[in-house]
Protein backbone atom coordinates (compact mmCIF):
# COMPACT_ATOMS: atom_id res chain seq x y z
CA UNK A 1 0.00 0.00 0.00
CA UNK A 2 1.27 3.53 -1.22
CA UNK A 3 2.14 5.57 2.30
CA UNK A 4 1.79 9.44 1.21
CA UNK A 5 3.76 12.48 3.46
CA UNK A 6 1.22 15.50 2.65
CA UNK A 7 3.23 18.73 3.76
CA UNK A 8 0.70 21.93 3.70
CA UNK A 9 -3.02 21.60 4.98
CA UNK A 10 -4.13 24.57 4.21
CA UNK A 11 -6.83 25.57 1.38
CA UNK A 12 -5.56 23.77 -1.15
CA UNK A 13 -3.41 21.31 0.08
CA UNK A 14 -6.04 20.17 3.37
CA UNK A 15 -9.04 19.02 0.44
CA UNK A 16 -6.20 17.63 -1.57
CA UNK A 17 -5.07 15.29 1.18
CA UNK A 18 -8.46 14.42 2.44
CA UNK A 19 -9.25 13.37 -1.26
CA UNK A 20 -6.40 10.92 -1.37
CA UNK A 21 -7.66 9.17 1.83
CA UNK A 22 -10.91 8.89 0.61
CA UNK A 23 -9.16 6.93 -2.40
CA UNK A 24 -7.70 4.29 0.63
CA UNK A 25 -4.19 5.81 0.64
CA UNK A 26 -2.70 6.13 3.99
CA UNK A 27 -1.72 9.65 4.40
CA UNK A 28 0.58 11.19 7.18
CA UNK A 29 0.01 14.86 6.98
CA UNK A 30 1.99 17.96 8.55
CA UNK A 31 1.23 21.24 8.99
CA UNK A 32 2.44 24.31 10.83
CA UNK A 33 -0.56 24.99 12.65
CA UNK A 34 -1.41 21.69 13.96
CA UNK A 35 -4.94 21.72 14.17
CA UNK A 36 -5.25 21.32 10.54
CA UNK A 37 -3.39 18.24 10.89
CA UNK A 38 -5.89 17.01 13.17
CA UNK A 39 -8.83 17.76 10.90
CA UNK A 40 -6.79 15.67 8.59
CA UNK A 41 -6.60 12.89 11.35
CA UNK A 42 -10.44 13.22 12.03
CA UNK A 43 -11.03 12.49 8.41
CA UNK A 44 -8.84 9.39 8.33
CA UNK A 45 -5.76 10.15 8.25
CA UNK A 46 -2.73 10.81 10.76
CA UNK A 47 -1.61 13.75 12.25
CA UNK A 48 2.35 14.16 12.22
CA UNK A 49 4.11 16.79 14.61
CA UNK A 50 7.01 17.30 12.15
CA UNK A 51 7.82 16.87 8.44
CA UNK A 52 10.27 13.99 9.28
CA UNK A 53 7.51 12.20 11.31
CA UNK A 54 5.52 13.02 8.20
CA UNK A 55 7.92 11.71 5.47
CA UNK A 56 10.13 9.34 7.17
CA UNK A 57 8.19 6.07 6.26
CA UNK A 58 6.24 7.83 3.06
CA UNK A 59 6.68 6.20 -0.78
CA UNK A 60 5.15 9.63 -2.10
CA UNK A 61 5.80 13.17 -0.59
CA UNK A 62 2.98 15.52 -1.61
CA UNK A 63 3.85 19.64 -0.62
CA UNK A 64 1.59 22.39 -1.45
CA UNK A 65 3.37 25.49 0.27
CA UNK A 66 2.33 28.86 -0.83
CA UNK A 67 5.83 30.40 -1.78
CA UNK A 68 9.29 29.51 -2.57
CA UNK A 69 10.63 30.67 0.63
CA UNK A 70 8.37 27.93 2.01
CA UNK A 71 9.47 24.80 -0.19
CA UNK A 72 12.73 25.67 0.12
CA UNK A 73 12.55 25.84 3.68
CA UNK A 74 10.31 22.82 4.05
CA UNK A 75 11.91 20.59 1.40
CA UNK A 76 15.44 21.73 1.38
CA UNK A 77 15.83 22.91 5.17
CA UNK A 78 18.08 21.10 7.71
CA UNK A 79 14.92 18.81 9.01
CA UNK A 80 12.85 19.30 6.24
CA UNK A 81 11.50 16.65 2.98
CA UNK A 82 15.10 15.41 1.67
CA UNK A 83 16.62 14.96 4.77
CA UNK A 84 14.17 12.67 6.18
CA UNK A 85 12.70 10.96 2.73
CA UNK A 86 13.26 7.62 2.28
CA UNK A 87 15.39 6.31 -1.07
CA UNK A 88 13.46 6.24 -3.73
CA UNK A 89 10.63 7.89 -2.37
CA UNK A 90 8.37 10.73 -4.92
CA UNK A 91 8.15 13.74 -4.01
CA UNK A 92 5.59 15.50 -6.01
CA UNK A 93 5.39 19.31 -4.81
CA UNK A 94 2.32 21.17 -5.84
CA UNK A 95 3.59 24.75 -4.52
CA UNK A 96 3.53 27.30 -7.49
CA UNK A 97 6.73 28.43 -6.88
CA UNK A 98 9.58 30.01 -9.09
CA UNK A 99 10.33 27.35 -11.13
CA UNK A 100 14.41 28.00 -10.41
CA UNK A 101 13.56 26.71 -7.18
CA UNK A 102 11.93 23.79 -8.62
CA UNK A 103 15.00 23.41 -10.84
CA UNK A 104 17.14 22.85 -7.71
CA UNK A 105 14.26 20.90 -5.60
CA UNK A 106 14.65 18.25 -7.97
CA UNK A 107 18.73 18.16 -8.23
CA UNK A 108 18.91 18.22 -4.59
CA UNK A 109 16.39 15.40 -4.45
CA UNK A 110 18.20 13.48 -7.57
CA UNK A 111 21.38 13.75 -5.18
CA UNK A 112 19.63 12.13 -1.88
CA UNK A 113 18.41 9.26 -4.10
CA UNK A 114 14.56 10.84 -4.53
CA UNK A 115 12.57 11.41 -7.52
CA UNK A 116 11.26 14.71 -7.72
CA UNK A 117 8.42 16.77 -9.88
CA UNK A 118 6.94 19.85 -9.86
CA UNK A 119 2.95 19.65 -9.99
CA UNK A 120 1.63 23.08 -9.84
CA UNK A 121 -2.54 23.23 -9.99
CA UNK A 122 -5.12 25.41 -11.14
CA UNK A 123 -8.91 25.41 -10.64
CA UNK A 124 -8.89 26.85 -6.94
CA UNK A 125 -10.49 25.66 -3.28
CA UNK A 126 -13.70 23.90 -5.45
CA UNK A 127 -11.40 22.07 -7.86
CA UNK A 128 -9.15 20.80 -5.06
CA UNK A 129 -12.80 19.93 -2.97
CA UNK A 130 -14.03 18.40 -6.32
CA UNK A 131 -10.33 16.07 -7.40
CA UNK A 132 -11.32 18.27 -10.72
CA UNK A 133 -7.35 19.86 -10.44
CA UNK A 134 -5.84 21.02 -13.85
CA UNK A 135 -1.73 19.96 -13.12
CA UNK A 136 1.04 20.80 -14.94
CA UNK A 137 3.65 18.75 -14.55
CA UNK A 138 7.77 18.85 -15.16
CA UNK A 139 10.34 16.47 -14.30
CA UNK A 140 11.31 13.09 -16.09
CA UNK A 141 8.70 10.76 -17.94
CA UNK A 142 9.16 7.94 -15.17
CA UNK A 143 8.38 9.73 -12.39
CA UNK A 144 5.57 11.28 -13.73
CA UNK A 145 4.53 7.62 -14.65
CA UNK A 146 4.70 6.77 -10.89
CA UNK A 147 2.98 9.69 -9.75
CA UNK A 148 -0.02 8.91 -12.22
CA UNK A 149 -2.16 7.12 -9.66
CA UNK A 150 -2.03 9.88 -6.88
CA UNK A 151 -2.22 13.18 -9.18
CA UNK A 152 -5.62 11.39 -10.96
CA UNK A 153 -6.92 10.93 -7.74
CA UNK A 154 -6.45 15.29 -6.82
CA UNK A 155 -6.82 16.02 -10.44
CA UNK A 156 -8.62 15.69 -13.55
CA UNK A 157 -6.43 16.90 -16.49
CA UNK A 158 -3.00 16.06 -15.70
CA UNK A 159 -0.39 16.99 -18.11
CA UNK A 160 3.41 16.54 -18.42
CA UNK A 161 4.82 19.64 -20.14
CA UNK A 162 8.43 18.60 -19.74
CA UNK A 163 11.59 18.46 -17.59
CA UNK A 164 11.63 19.62 -14.06
CA UNK A 165 10.72 23.51 -13.58
CA UNK A 166 8.37 23.17 -16.81
CA UNK A 167 5.33 22.41 -14.30
CA UNK A 168 6.06 26.01 -12.97
CA UNK A 169 6.61 27.63 -16.27
CA UNK A 170 3.23 26.42 -17.98
CA UNK A 171 1.29 27.67 -14.69
CA UNK A 172 3.06 30.86 -14.82
CA UNK A 173 1.77 30.96 -18.09
CA UNK A 174 -1.32 30.53 -16.74
CA UNK A 175 -1.45 32.92 -13.97
CA UNK A 176 -0.62 35.70 -16.91
CA UNK A 177 -3.14 34.99 -19.05
CA UNK A 178 -5.94 34.99 -16.42
CA UNK A 179 -4.48 38.59 -15.04
CA UNK A 180 -4.69 39.71 -18.10
CA UNK A 181 -8.05 38.51 -19.27
CA UNK A 182 -9.31 39.94 -15.90
CA UNK A 183 -7.74 43.24 -16.46
CA UNK A 184 -9.63 43.37 -20.35
CA UNK A 185 -12.74 42.86 -18.99
CA UNK A 186 -12.10 45.31 -16.16
CA UNK A 187 -10.95 48.00 -18.87
CA UNK A 188 -14.01 46.63 -20.97
CA UNK A 189 -16.23 47.03 -18.80
CA UNK A 190 -15.13 50.80 -17.38
CA UNK A 191 -15.05 51.79 -20.96
CA UNK A 192 -18.73 50.66 -21.33
CA UNK A 193 -19.94 52.12 -17.73
CA UNK A 194 -18.66 55.68 -18.95
CA UNK A 195 -19.89 55.36 -22.22
CA UNK A 196 -23.62 54.74 -20.64
CA UNK A 197 -23.97 51.37 -22.57
CA UNK A 198 -26.64 48.90 -21.04
CA UNK A 199 -23.31 46.41 -19.11
CA UNK A 200 -25.16 43.47 -18.68
CA UNK A 201 -26.37 43.38 -22.32
CA UNK A 202 -23.00 44.13 -23.32
CA UNK A 203 -21.08 41.63 -21.38
CA UNK A 204 -24.47 38.70 -22.63
CA UNK A 205 -23.53 39.57 -26.35
CA UNK A 206 -19.28 40.16 -25.81
CA UNK A 207 -19.37 36.36 -24.18
CA UNK A 208 -21.30 34.74 -27.10
CA UNK A 209 -18.45 35.71 -29.88
CA UNK A 210 -14.81 35.87 -29.86
CA UNK A 211 -14.03 38.03 -27.08
CA UNK A 212 -15.57 34.88 -24.87
CA UNK A 213 -13.16 33.63 -21.86
CA UNK A 214 -13.75 31.81 -18.62
CA UNK A 215 -13.17 34.52 -16.99
CA UNK A 216 -15.31 36.93 -18.80
CA UNK A 217 -17.98 34.28 -17.97
CA UNK A 218 -16.79 33.93 -14.36
CA UNK A 219 -16.40 37.09 -13.34
CA UNK A 220 -18.04 39.99 -15.29
CA UNK A 221 -21.19 39.99 -13.00
CA UNK A 222 -18.47 40.21 -9.70
CA UNK A 223 -17.03 42.99 -11.50
CA UNK A 224 -20.43 45.09 -12.36
CA UNK A 225 -21.99 44.53 -8.90
CA UNK A 226 -18.68 45.50 -7.20
CA UNK A 227 -18.22 41.92 -5.01
CA UNK A 228 -14.83 40.62 -4.81
CA UNK A 229 -15.07 38.47 -2.30
CA UNK A 230 -12.37 35.62 -2.61
CA UNK A 231 -11.84 32.99 -4.76
CA UNK A 232 -8.71 33.84 -5.09
CA UNK A 233 -6.46 36.58 -3.93
CA UNK A 234 -4.85 39.82 -5.45
CA UNK A 235 -1.84 38.69 -2.93
CA UNK A 236 -1.49 35.64 -4.24
CA UNK A 237 -1.59 36.79 -7.76
CA UNK A 238 0.59 39.01 -7.24
CA UNK A 239 2.91 37.07 -5.91
CA UNK A 240 2.78 34.64 -9.07
CA UNK A 241 2.91 37.64 -11.33
CA UNK A 242 6.50 38.52 -9.52
CA UNK A 243 7.36 34.34 -10.37
CA UNK A 244 6.03 35.50 -14.27
CA UNK A 245 8.59 38.64 -14.24
CA UNK A 246 11.58 36.46 -12.76
CA UNK A 247 11.53 33.46 -14.81
CA UNK A 248 10.76 35.73 -17.73
CA UNK A 249 13.86 37.65 -16.97
CA UNK A 250 16.04 34.54 -16.18
CA UNK A 251 15.18 33.60 -19.85
CA UNK A 252 15.67 36.53 -21.33
CA UNK A 253 11.91 37.44 -22.61
CA UNK A 254 10.55 40.90 -22.92
CA UNK A 255 6.63 40.28 -21.91
CA UNK A 256 5.52 43.93 -21.87
CA UNK A 257 1.60 42.89 -21.14
CA UNK A 258 2.87 40.74 -18.06
CA UNK A 259 4.76 44.38 -17.07
CA UNK A 260 1.66 46.48 -16.95
CA UNK A 261 -0.27 43.76 -15.87
CA UNK A 262 2.50 42.99 -13.11
CA UNK A 263 2.36 46.97 -12.22
CA UNK A 264 -1.42 47.28 -12.16
CA UNK A 265 -1.84 43.83 -9.58
CA UNK A 266 1.07 45.87 -7.53
CA UNK A 267 -1.33 49.16 -7.80
CA UNK A 268 -3.92 46.80 -5.69
CA UNK A 269 -1.58 45.14 -3.26
CA UNK A 270 0.04 48.79 -2.08
CA UNK A 271 -3.67 50.19 -2.03
CA UNK A 272 -4.94 47.41 0.31
CA UNK A 273 -6.85 44.96 -1.66
CA UNK A 274 -4.77 42.20 -1.26
CA UNK A 275 -7.54 39.76 0.32
CA UNK A 276 -9.90 40.77 -2.57
CA UNK A 277 -10.77 38.54 -5.02
CA UNK A 278 -8.10 39.09 -8.13
CA UNK A 279 -11.49 40.29 -10.02
CA UNK A 280 -10.59 43.11 -7.41
CA UNK A 281 -8.21 44.80 -9.96
CA UNK A 282 -11.21 46.44 -11.26
CA UNK A 283 -11.00 48.66 -8.74
CA UNK A 284 -7.41 50.09 -10.03
CA UNK A 285 -9.15 50.70 -13.82
CA UNK A 286 -11.89 52.35 -12.22
CA UNK A 287 -9.69 54.41 -10.04
CA UNK A 288 -7.74 55.58 -12.56
CA UNK A 289 -10.81 56.98 -14.34
CA UNK A 290 -12.47 58.49 -10.78
CA UNK A 291 -15.10 56.17 -10.73
CA UNK A 292 -14.90 54.35 -6.89
CA UNK B 1 -43.35 42.25 -48.37
CA UNK B 2 -40.40 44.34 -47.40
CA UNK B 3 -37.87 45.95 -49.71
CA UNK B 4 -34.09 45.99 -48.76
CA UNK B 5 -31.49 48.02 -50.03
CA UNK B 6 -27.99 46.92 -49.20
CA UNK B 7 -24.90 48.83 -49.48
CA UNK B 8 -21.41 46.58 -49.35
CA UNK B 9 -21.46 43.81 -50.43
CA UNK B 10 -18.28 42.48 -49.52
CA UNK B 11 -16.77 39.82 -47.23
CA UNK B 12 -19.58 40.36 -44.68
CA UNK B 13 -22.08 42.47 -46.95
CA UNK B 14 -22.18 39.89 -49.73
CA UNK B 15 -23.05 36.42 -47.72
CA UNK B 16 -25.41 38.82 -45.69
CA UNK B 17 -27.31 40.07 -48.40
CA UNK B 18 -27.45 36.45 -49.72
CA UNK B 19 -29.28 35.36 -46.47
CA UNK B 20 -31.62 38.11 -46.95
CA UNK B 21 -32.85 36.89 -50.59
CA UNK B 22 -32.86 33.16 -49.16
CA UNK B 23 -35.60 34.31 -46.45
CA UNK B 24 -37.77 35.85 -49.20
CA UNK B 25 -36.77 39.37 -48.79
CA UNK B 26 -36.50 41.76 -52.30
CA UNK B 27 -33.22 43.02 -51.93
CA UNK B 28 -31.40 45.68 -54.05
CA UNK B 29 -27.45 45.40 -53.43
CA UNK B 30 -25.43 48.46 -54.46
CA UNK B 31 -21.51 47.80 -53.91
CA UNK B 32 -18.55 50.17 -56.07
CA UNK B 33 -17.34 47.27 -58.00
CA UNK B 34 -20.49 46.33 -59.75
CA UNK B 35 -19.32 42.95 -59.95
CA UNK B 36 -20.49 41.92 -56.04
CA UNK B 37 -24.16 43.49 -57.12
CA UNK B 38 -24.16 41.18 -60.34
CA UNK B 39 -23.03 38.25 -57.74
CA UNK B 40 -26.31 39.12 -55.97
CA UNK B 41 -28.42 39.96 -58.95
CA UNK B 42 -27.52 36.12 -60.03
CA UNK B 43 -28.25 34.46 -56.13
CA UNK B 44 -32.05 36.00 -56.59
CA UNK B 45 -31.39 39.69 -55.56
CA UNK B 46 -31.14 42.85 -57.79
CA UNK B 47 -28.23 44.84 -58.80
CA UNK B 48 -28.19 48.55 -58.60
CA UNK B 49 -25.99 50.98 -60.09
CA UNK B 50 -26.25 54.06 -57.64
CA UNK B 51 -27.03 53.95 -53.87
CA UNK B 52 -30.00 56.15 -55.20
CA UNK B 53 -31.52 53.54 -57.11
CA UNK B 54 -30.93 50.90 -54.29
CA UNK B 55 -32.14 52.63 -51.64
CA UNK B 56 -35.13 54.93 -52.99
CA UNK B 57 -37.88 51.94 -53.18
CA UNK B 58 -36.85 50.71 -49.64
CA UNK B 59 -38.65 49.97 -46.57
CA UNK B 60 -35.27 49.04 -44.84
CA UNK B 61 -31.51 49.57 -45.47
CA UNK B 62 -28.27 48.07 -44.67
CA UNK B 63 -24.92 49.30 -44.78
CA UNK B 64 -22.07 47.21 -43.96
CA UNK B 65 -19.24 49.52 -44.90
CA UNK B 66 -15.08 49.29 -44.44
CA UNK B 67 -14.50 52.51 -42.45
CA UNK B 68 -16.19 55.40 -40.44
CA UNK B 69 -14.66 57.88 -44.02
CA UNK B 70 -17.07 55.35 -46.18
CA UNK B 71 -20.33 55.62 -44.11
CA UNK B 72 -19.90 59.60 -43.87
CA UNK B 73 -19.77 59.73 -47.31
CA UNK B 74 -22.32 56.76 -48.56
CA UNK B 75 -24.51 57.57 -45.62
CA UNK B 76 -24.41 61.53 -45.14
CA UNK B 77 -22.91 62.41 -48.81
CA UNK B 78 -24.99 64.62 -51.50
CA UNK B 79 -26.16 61.02 -53.41
CA UNK B 80 -26.24 58.87 -50.36
CA UNK B 81 -28.43 57.13 -48.42
CA UNK B 82 -30.36 60.00 -46.62
CA UNK B 83 -30.39 62.03 -49.70
CA UNK B 84 -32.56 58.98 -51.48
CA UNK B 85 -34.43 57.21 -48.28
CA UNK B 86 -38.05 57.28 -47.92
CA UNK B 87 -39.61 58.75 -45.30
CA UNK B 88 -40.04 56.48 -42.36
CA UNK B 89 -37.25 54.55 -43.90
CA UNK B 90 -35.32 52.05 -41.40
CA UNK B 91 -31.55 52.53 -41.88
CA UNK B 92 -29.47 49.41 -40.31
CA UNK B 93 -25.45 50.42 -40.28
CA UNK B 94 -23.53 47.29 -39.47
CA UNK B 95 -20.14 48.67 -40.25
CA UNK B 96 -18.24 49.07 -37.73
CA UNK B 97 -17.22 52.74 -37.16
CA UNK B 98 -16.33 55.73 -34.54
CA UNK B 99 -19.57 55.68 -32.51
CA UNK B 100 -19.83 59.39 -32.86
CA UNK B 101 -20.06 59.01 -36.27
CA UNK B 102 -23.12 56.41 -35.53
CA UNK B 103 -24.56 59.48 -33.61
CA UNK B 104 -23.98 61.89 -36.43
CA UNK B 105 -25.59 59.39 -38.44
CA UNK B 106 -29.34 59.14 -36.21
CA UNK B 107 -29.02 62.69 -35.68
CA UNK B 108 -29.12 63.77 -39.51
CA UNK B 109 -31.57 60.35 -40.34
CA UNK B 110 -34.07 61.51 -37.96
CA UNK B 111 -33.54 65.46 -39.07
CA UNK B 112 -34.71 63.13 -42.61
CA UNK B 113 -37.52 61.14 -41.23
CA UNK B 114 -35.56 58.20 -41.14
CA UNK B 115 -34.73 55.82 -38.13
CA UNK B 116 -30.85 54.65 -37.76
CA UNK B 117 -29.74 51.97 -35.67
CA UNK B 118 -25.69 51.14 -35.15
CA UNK B 119 -25.75 47.67 -35.10
CA UNK B 120 -21.84 46.53 -35.82
CA UNK B 121 -21.40 42.67 -36.11
CA UNK B 122 -18.93 39.94 -35.05
CA UNK B 123 -18.60 36.23 -35.95
CA UNK B 124 -16.30 36.61 -39.29
CA UNK B 125 -16.75 35.58 -42.80
CA UNK B 126 -18.20 32.13 -41.38
CA UNK B 127 -20.99 33.94 -38.92
CA UNK B 128 -21.94 35.97 -42.11
CA UNK B 129 -22.27 33.09 -44.51
CA UNK B 130 -24.04 31.29 -41.77
CA UNK B 131 -26.29 33.39 -40.42
CA UNK B 132 -25.07 33.17 -37.42
CA UNK B 133 -23.30 36.84 -36.65
CA UNK B 134 -23.54 38.39 -32.83
CA UNK B 135 -25.01 41.53 -33.23
CA UNK B 136 -24.64 44.87 -30.87
CA UNK B 137 -27.24 47.28 -31.83
CA UNK B 138 -27.28 51.00 -30.37
CA UNK B 139 -30.64 53.10 -31.04
CA UNK B 140 -34.07 53.43 -29.88
CA UNK B 141 -35.98 50.52 -28.83
CA UNK B 142 -38.85 51.12 -31.51
CA UNK B 143 -36.45 51.06 -34.20
CA UNK B 144 -34.83 48.18 -32.93
CA UNK B 145 -38.04 45.89 -32.37
CA UNK B 146 -38.76 47.45 -36.04
CA UNK B 147 -35.32 45.72 -37.21
CA UNK B 148 -35.78 42.64 -35.09
CA UNK B 149 -36.88 40.53 -38.13
CA UNK B 150 -34.60 41.51 -40.38
CA UNK B 151 -31.45 41.11 -37.94
CA UNK B 152 -32.79 37.88 -36.48
CA UNK B 153 -31.88 36.38 -40.42
CA UNK B 154 -28.21 37.44 -40.42
CA UNK B 155 -27.49 37.14 -37.00
CA UNK B 156 -28.00 34.33 -33.94
CA UNK B 157 -27.57 36.66 -30.72
CA UNK B 158 -28.89 40.22 -31.73
CA UNK B 159 -29.12 42.25 -28.25
CA UNK B 160 -30.35 46.05 -27.89
CA UNK B 161 -27.41 47.75 -25.72
CA UNK B 162 -28.33 51.13 -25.54
CA UNK B 163 -28.61 54.63 -27.55
CA UNK B 164 -27.16 55.59 -30.81
CA UNK B 165 -23.73 55.09 -31.09
CA UNK B 166 -23.75 51.90 -28.33
CA UNK B 167 -23.57 49.09 -30.82
CA UNK B 168 -20.51 50.79 -31.68
CA UNK B 169 -19.01 51.28 -28.48
CA UNK B 170 -19.80 47.61 -27.36
CA UNK B 171 -17.88 46.34 -30.98
CA UNK B 172 -15.10 48.70 -29.53
CA UNK B 173 -14.87 47.08 -26.44
CA UNK B 174 -15.51 43.11 -28.21
CA UNK B 175 -12.19 44.20 -30.42
CA UNK B 176 -10.39 45.57 -27.16
CA UNK B 177 -10.46 42.26 -25.49
CA UNK B 178 -10.01 40.20 -28.93
CA UNK B 179 -6.73 41.78 -29.27
CA UNK B 180 -5.81 41.47 -25.83
CA UNK B 181 -6.48 37.75 -25.71
CA UNK B 182 -4.42 37.23 -28.78
CA UNK B 183 -1.45 39.48 -27.25
CA UNK B 184 -1.72 37.14 -24.79
CA UNK B 185 -1.72 34.14 -25.39
CA UNK B 186 1.15 34.99 -27.42
CA UNK B 187 3.31 36.59 -25.27
CA UNK B 188 2.19 32.99 -23.27
CA UNK B 189 3.45 30.90 -26.07
CA UNK B 190 6.86 33.01 -26.37
CA UNK B 191 7.49 32.23 -23.20
CA UNK B 192 6.91 28.73 -23.19
CA UNK B 193 9.13 28.67 -26.16
CA UNK B 194 12.08 30.49 -24.29
CA UNK B 195 11.42 28.01 -21.73
CA UNK B 196 11.61 25.02 -23.90
CA UNK B 197 7.94 23.60 -22.58
CA UNK B 198 5.93 21.33 -24.71
CA UNK B 199 3.85 24.51 -26.11
CA UNK B 200 1.26 21.79 -26.90
CA UNK B 201 0.63 19.78 -24.17
CA UNK B 202 1.49 23.35 -22.05
CA UNK B 203 -1.84 24.94 -23.98
CA UNK B 204 -3.95 21.61 -23.67
CA UNK B 205 -3.72 22.20 -19.96
CA UNK B 206 -3.87 26.18 -19.89
CA UNK B 207 -7.46 26.01 -22.49
CA UNK B 208 -8.92 23.59 -19.56
CA UNK B 209 -9.01 25.95 -16.66
CA UNK B 210 -9.53 29.75 -15.91
CA UNK B 211 -7.17 30.61 -18.45
CA UNK B 212 -9.17 29.14 -21.32
CA UNK B 213 -11.02 31.31 -23.92
CA UNK B 214 -12.01 31.17 -27.57
CA UNK B 215 -9.01 32.80 -28.95
CA UNK B 216 -7.11 30.61 -26.73
CA UNK B 217 -8.82 27.50 -28.48
CA UNK B 218 -8.72 29.16 -32.20
CA UNK B 219 -5.51 30.70 -32.20
CA UNK B 220 -3.43 28.89 -30.38
CA UNK B 221 -2.32 25.99 -32.87
CA UNK B 222 -2.20 28.67 -35.95
CA UNK B 223 0.58 30.69 -33.75
CA UNK B 224 2.50 27.70 -32.73
CA UNK B 225 2.86 26.89 -36.38
CA UNK B 226 3.05 29.93 -37.55
CA UNK B 227 0.71 30.28 -39.81
CA UNK B 228 -1.83 33.31 -39.83
CA UNK B 229 -4.15 33.14 -43.43
CA UNK B 230 -6.71 35.66 -42.46
CA UNK B 231 -9.51 35.73 -41.41
CA UNK B 232 -9.96 38.75 -39.68
CA UNK B 233 -6.79 41.07 -40.74
CA UNK B 234 -4.28 43.13 -38.83
CA UNK B 235 -5.35 46.44 -41.17
CA UNK B 236 -8.76 45.80 -39.75
CA UNK B 237 -8.09 45.22 -36.10
CA UNK B 238 -5.40 48.49 -36.19
CA UNK B 239 -8.48 50.19 -37.43
CA UNK B 240 -10.90 49.33 -34.76
CA UNK B 241 -7.87 50.00 -31.78
CA UNK B 242 -8.36 53.33 -33.33
CA UNK B 243 -11.94 53.55 -32.69
CA UNK B 244 -11.51 52.32 -29.01
CA UNK B 245 -8.46 54.81 -28.49
CA UNK B 246 -10.66 57.88 -30.12
CA UNK B 247 -13.60 56.18 -27.98
CA UNK B 248 -11.81 56.68 -25.03
CA UNK B 249 -10.62 59.23 -25.09
CA UNK B 250 -13.90 61.09 -26.43
CA UNK B 251 -15.39 59.69 -23.07
CA UNK B 252 -12.38 60.48 -20.89
CA UNK B 253 -11.43 57.04 -20.32
CA UNK B 254 -8.11 56.04 -19.31
CA UNK B 255 -7.48 52.66 -20.78
CA UNK B 256 -3.70 51.18 -20.21
CA UNK B 257 -4.25 47.96 -22.08
CA UNK B 258 -5.69 49.52 -25.14
CA UNK B 259 -2.84 51.61 -24.90
CA UNK B 260 0.18 48.76 -24.88
CA UNK B 261 -2.39 47.13 -27.64
CA UNK B 262 -2.83 49.56 -30.09
CA UNK B 263 0.73 49.99 -29.87
CA UNK B 264 2.05 46.33 -30.85
CA UNK B 265 -1.40 46.76 -33.61
CA UNK B 266 0.66 49.63 -34.63
CA UNK B 267 4.05 47.94 -35.30
CA UNK B 268 2.52 44.93 -36.65
CA UNK B 269 0.93 47.53 -39.41
CA UNK B 270 4.19 49.61 -39.94
CA UNK B 271 6.31 46.20 -40.65
CA UNK B 272 4.21 45.17 -43.26
CA UNK B 273 1.85 42.52 -41.27
CA UNK B 274 -1.46 44.18 -41.84
CA UNK B 275 -2.86 41.71 -44.17
CA UNK B 276 -1.55 38.40 -41.80
CA UNK B 277 -4.53 37.06 -39.91
CA UNK B 278 -4.75 39.26 -36.31
CA UNK B 279 -2.99 36.42 -34.23
CA UNK B 280 -0.38 37.41 -36.72
CA UNK B 281 0.29 39.89 -33.31
CA UNK B 282 2.31 37.40 -32.22
CA UNK B 283 4.87 38.20 -34.86
CA UNK B 284 5.26 41.37 -32.62
CA UNK B 285 5.84 39.65 -29.56
CA UNK B 286 8.49 36.63 -31.13
CA UNK B 287 10.41 40.26 -33.01
CA UNK B 288 10.91 41.79 -29.64
CA UNK B 289 12.64 38.79 -28.34
CA UNK B 290 14.50 37.66 -31.47
CA UNK B 291 12.70 35.03 -32.62
CA UNK B 292 11.68 35.60 -35.96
Amino acid sequence: MTRIGFIGLGIMGGPMAANLVAAGYEVTGYNRSSAKAEKLAAEGGKAAGSIAEAVSGADVIVTMLPDSPDVESAVLGEDGVLANARQGALLIDCSTIRPEVSREVAEQAERQGVRALDAPVSGGEQGAIDGALSIMVGGDAAAFAAAGEVLDVVGRTVVHVGPAGSGQTVKAANQLIVAGNIALVAEALVFLEKHGVDTESAFRVLGGGLAGSKVLDAKNEGMRERTFEPGFRIELHHKDLGIVQSAAREAGVSAPLSGLLAQLMEAAVVQGDGSLDHSGLFKQLAKLNGME
